[in-house]
């Protein structure tokens, strides 16, 4: 096996360079590694035509062949991505607050890059660069453990970054791809206590698991979003049907669809009926408690597992509620803390759900397909957390650095 | 064994009241648990003392007797603790900051409590009425996991705050004392994945391991503080004197106070034999360097492990350095992240050290026994987190907080 170890110490030095380093120089590194991107594109393209035949040949689903394939557009893609990032504001050194103490003591508080950054990805060779542009431009060493399946394209796309932090005097270790795929090296990244300071796997439920039974390091866990959109008693239906035919249908592979419909039970006898007749002229199956299926023969019955389930396809639950309280339970119990909408005219509703709904975001009159670093304007994103702790929702620069106390004394001792 | 997953649905039922409970109410109940902590004081101690009882037939030493101990004393600070809390500003609530989107959207980052904060703690009885204020205060349910030879006390303890609350309103769970102390239910609070938000262990390194090893919530570490202290060049040799006794000698036992003293090559001539006999005559132990040891004959031979301790005693290593450079170097390589200190007058020197020393605080011309919640302004603490994620240093309020995306939309949605 790969020593695991050795490539977090590198990761740690390269690290304690690039918190420090100017930002004139991480982004030129980021434009280099956008340039070289293109350049290379006929070896990269040469690279994933390698790793998508032995994927073909293994018997990879058309589904997860697509994520895998590097296409020139989506070259082009990923060098925008580098150069968007290059073009945010740097977050290292903002001062976020300070103050006086009786004592004289002067305190600022600094943002200061997380430090060593590991990323446990499948598949996609994109989040290769992705991720490593954004950990660059953040200050942080990015240790990424990608799949098998993509390794003879990651091993192209990180040695771009690397080589684009070579000419540009920024250790190439600030970038470290773990070569060797197997499992007991993703277990290694897991462990790493002393080098990683914080790990976000990017991928499927399996690999969160995973995860979050191994992992000894910091996590930020980007899990599943079962977002809810909930029709209030006194909701605009029109709108309503437009903004749930948009959370489910729009893109219903992502983690911001909605995957439930809670409907206000004086709107249900309307609402349920006509959302159903549109959802299913979409080709969405649906599913239901009693009251829903009463309402309209297409809806199938749901138990509590499928109220439970993100379906990432053209699914949806539905369930029919007596009042805001029993909304605001249901969405509490069944939600993953992704992002909940609710489509009301009711202020006094709007205000008690964004207040006591549980969710990274709580979304008052519009899609849940908002919920994404881009929609937010944090200009890229690394994940969406799932989780409470550090960061919760899109991720962007941002929530890649952490802060430290810097004190200014001139003798003070403590009595 | 306790049904631990009982206990944490409890826990989060009574933290969805709790997170938007009035800032009146929880201090209200704040108030009314310092008055019981008197009123019942007999009834505590009389608990305790079998605590100490069972703990002194066990063989327990003073040192760890005297942290289980509850005198009318520790009572009423205990109590005050929690009338400082209940003075402290509601973190809750409060908009960090918020933006109006392309479309539309207006976004606001609005500060709420983690949800249920799990404790996990050693001996001090005192632990289960601080950790529960801040939790309260916070807007947090407290799940507290306390060790066997407090429970008659932490029961007692426990049993105060419960009732404060439900005299003011509020859900007795909010307060969960895990009363089955063996191993299996502190295992179980670390897996609570459902119902914990976050788990602080506080207590020794055998715990902070364990909890590292075995936690699949997500964690804060309150770790170890090898703090350092470096003499610059141009270092105030008078005003080093007394920070580094300060540092060393004021309260040994605790995470911020220093545990290792680095000398520029150019003062240590002048430096080293005169804090040797100063630190000598106050009974610490000092082990050094080759260079150092050559300096003071007092200064015994420290290996790399020495240089790695955390003494938490009347002892101290020295380490002889030729630059700036190799004094970073040498905090960076054997810190813990917890507190750093420069001892210069040289501006370019402190600017480095503050920018390139990796420390939860790094601190100019004064003593590393800073670091704590009080000194820092934050009114109290609930430990002082060593790692990167989420909050770095003293953890007070506000560092039991999250916050949730509000988005304030009228019908839009994606293309």
């Amino acid at each position: 096996m790969t020593d695991v170890e050795d490539l977090g110490r590198r990761a740690r030095a390269a690290s304690r360079v690039l918190a420090t380093a100017p930002t004139g120089l991480k982004d030129a590194a980021l434009l280099a590694a956008a340039d070289l991107l293109l350049e290379r594109s006929d070896r990269i393209r040469a690279a994933n035509d390698a790793d998508l035949d032995t994927a073909r040949a293994d018997g990879m689903g058309e589904g997860p062949l697509d994520r895998l394939r590097l296409t020139d557009a989506r070259l082009a893609g990923m060098a925008a991505g580098l150069r968007q990032v290059a073009a945010l504001p740097d977050p290292v050194g903002e001062v976020l607050d300070g103050s006086v103490r009786p004592n004289g003591l002067q305190l600022t508080r600094v943002r200061v890059p997380l430090g060593v950054v590991a990323i446990i990805y499948e598949n996609r060779p994109n989040v290769t660069s992705d991720a490593a542009g954004l950990c660059l431009k953040s200050g942080n060493a990015a240790l990424l453990r990608g799949s098998s399946t993509a390794l003879r394209s990651n091993v192209e796309v990180a040695a771009v970054l690397r080589d684009a932090l070579t000419a540009n005097d920024l250790p190439a270790d600030a970038v470290i791809l773990v070569e060797d795929t197997s499992y007991e090296t993703a277990a290694a990244v897991m462990g790493l206590t002393d080098y990683v300071d914080c790990l976000i796997p990017r991928g499927g439920p399996a690999l969160v698991r995973s995860v979050r039974e191994n992992a000894r390091v910091p996590v930020v866990i980007d899990g599943d979003g079962n977002c809810h959109v909930y029709v209030d008693a006194s909701a605009d239906l029109d709108a309503a049907e437009r903004i749930v035919v948009n959370a489910k249908t729009q893109r219903p592979s992502v983690c911001n669809a909605a995957e439930s419909l809670v409907v206000h039970e004086a709107v249900a006898a309307a609402f349920v009926p006509r959302i159903t007749g549109v959802l299913s002229g979409l080709g969405v199956t649906l599913v239901g408690d009693e009251r829903a299926q009463a309402l309209a023969p297409a809806i199938g019955p749901a138990t509590d597992e499928d109220f439970g389930r993100e379906f990432l396809d053209l699914e949806i639950s539905v369930a029919v509620v007596p009042d805001l309280d029993a909304a605001i339970d249901h969405v509490n119990r069944f939600g993953t803390g992704h992002t909940e909408a609710i489509l009301t005219s009711d202020l006094a509703a709007a205000r008690r759900f964004t207040r006591e709904v549980d969710a990274a975001a709580v979304i008052v009159n519009a899609s849940t397909r908002f919920t994404d670093g881009e929609m937010f304007g944090l200009g890229a994103e690394i994940g969406i957390s799932t989780q409470k702790l550090h960061a919760r929702g899109p991720m962007g620069l941002r929530e890649l650095t952490t802060y430290k106390y810097v004190v200014w004394g001139e003798g003070q001792v403590r009595t």
